[in-house]
């Protein structure tokens, strides 16, 4: 199958590619982490009948869900609908989702690990690639389609468990006590999403998010010097393909030093940091994305404007993507969204 | 049952106890958080005819298991052999161990709050008592008694949800959704436990941890405003009463500057910090404590020593008690432990 290119982009003085780019633009951008997600009755309506891995592999679903949240509440960035773990399968294990994800092997061998095939994206990734052209023709040009992977580290979290974990004790343990297992099994990870991050933006995607959601459990030291140098590789990857590269990592604080030292033109940071930290800690010219704790989007609604506000505030105006500091919560009112949408535009310069 | 007043303490120059107000003691102090565990086979052999909670409730088991690793690697600190949900039963909540907590019923409303029950100290938790004052009597001075209790919040994240989450979800929500059932759950449990620091200080603890085990879920502004304060009171109760106050939060970073205000003369730094960082941050009076990230007990020795040094070389030499970031893993060899301790020692001025 050929990947369509797409003919449109969104234009250079879009909200979200100008805060992305450290600039000021008309408005302060908004987009929601898992903004297609199922606090929408929208989304619930096409989920009911398909599993969320057929979601993922349906091109006109995962094109349906990603364009719901733009509709409702005129947000800044669209991001494709698919899953961190949606390389796996093609990687050579299976995957289900239960409705944590469930992986049929684990990888915590050498051998293990040398038995990981790396996909071919145009073949393996086809559905997402081509939700990703029908999403980035259907946008207008002032919404940005942001294009996903997660990083090695978290990639490799779920390979080396099998399963979520609290602290991701095993996938510590291989990384202290089987070193060169774990280097070669990020290598690998890193060898199979850096075509895919290539290709999102070749198909369309204005920018690509690593997702690094587990790296909160990692020492500083040991996510500077074994874990930030693959994700760098596919922020890079992002960059040389012409999309904005943002940098997520859930459990930022203790990473800050790493994530000021990365590419990324836009750091995500997870809602437990202060943004006028990273403001003081990272360099001017990057943009920071967050951080509202998404339980915030449970109070009042003078509670919930005034908790944008100070987030809005702490980041300054220019450079700045307001959003959650992690994933919506399925239980969140949707009107409680659009309040904090709505907050977020108001405390405008 | 009356509490028996223990006439040893700990001597002034015990080296747990210089470090912790800020000095270079004769030797780097050494202890381990959940020392007295299933990594070691002796312990085993104990609860082998025992429930973890007959342990807790058995002031005999209790001090032997609490001993064991003082035997073994002639540590500087003993700690409580206990459980921070001890106190839930007494405030009128059915508790197991299945082996991760589960409680019979939920607190979410303020009537559940208010329903809450405030433990006598001396009737409640008389083993706990018993175990202090026996395991004081049985250590030499310069070996220091660390009695503990969970923080406010920690404990409230096992009252609203009943059992183990990943981040709290729901205990984030009642923060925001239901302030004043927040702050009273919390004032409620501060009332619970305050009696209990007060008696662990006067049954023979040389010094008082307490442990915000959940804290690293809270956003940083809400850490300070909501929930520190409320371990202030359990840290100051601590020192009031002649004990060293020790203030554990794990995911401690985003909450450095909260750490840095508190009474607390120990800040005990979870793994994922640079304890150089910390130094940095804090007031030069505070001692530090930590933070080996567990896992890295499996490493080969020469990688456990060389992890075990930069700890102790970021620390400095004083002020600082060698410890783990979090507890010691169940399945971590007990040789490992001793070659940590061995090099913790070695690395001196």
């Amino acid at each position: 199958m050929s990947i369509s290119r797409p003919t449109v982009r969104a234009a250079a003085d879009a909200p979200f590619l100008v805060a992305a780019r450290g600039g000021l633009p008309s408005r302060r951008p908004v987009w929601i982490m898992r903004q297609a997600g199922r606090y929408l009755p929208e989304y619930r309506a096409v989920r009911q009948t398909r599993t969320f891995l057929q979601m993922c592999y349906d091109a006109d679903a995962a094109t349906e869900v990603t364009l719901q949240p733009i509709r409702r509440y005129g947000l800044d960035a669209a991001i494709l609908f698919t899953d961190l773990l949606v390389p796996v399968p093609p990687m050579g294990i299976e995957l289900a989702f239960d409705p944590a994800p469930v992986l049929k092997r684990t990888v915590r061998t050498r051998a293990d690990v040398d038995a990981l095939r790396v996909p071919d994206p145009e073949r393996d990734f086809a559905p997402m690639l081509a939700t990703a052209a029908q999403v980035r023709a259907a946008l207008s040009p002032d919404v940005a389609l942001i294009g996903f992977v997660g990083a090695p580290f978290t990639v490799a979290c779920y390979l080396v468990e099998g399963k979520g974990s609290k602290n991701w004790d095993l996938a510590r343990r291989l990384l202290h006590g089987e070193p060169a297992t774990f280097d070669a099994l990020l290598a690998k990870i890193t060898d199979a999403l850096l075509p895919l991050v290539q290709a999102l933006a070749d198909a369309g995607c204005d920018a690509v998010q690593v997702f690094d959601s587990w790296a909160g459990v990692l020492a500083a030291g040991d996510y500077v010097k074994r874990c930030a140098p693959w994700t760098e590789r596919l922020l890079a990857a992002a960059r040389q393909r012409g999309a904005i590269a943002i940098d997520y990592v859930n459990g930022a604080t203790q990473h800050v030093a790493a994530m000021a030292d990365s590419c990324a033109e836009v750091l995500a940071v997870d809602w437990r940091s202060d943004l006028g930290f990273f403001r003081r800690q990272v360099p001017a010219t990057k943009a920071l994305q967050g951080n509202l704790d998404p339980t915030a989007l449970f109070a009042s609604e003078a509670d919930l404007r005034s908790q944008v506000r100070a987030c809005c505030d702490a980041a300054g105006p220019a450079g700045h993507v307001f959003n959650l500091g992690h994933g919506v919560l399925p239980e969140t009112d949707p009107d409680q969204v659009r309040i904090a949408v709505d907050e977020a535009r108001r405390a405008w310069p």
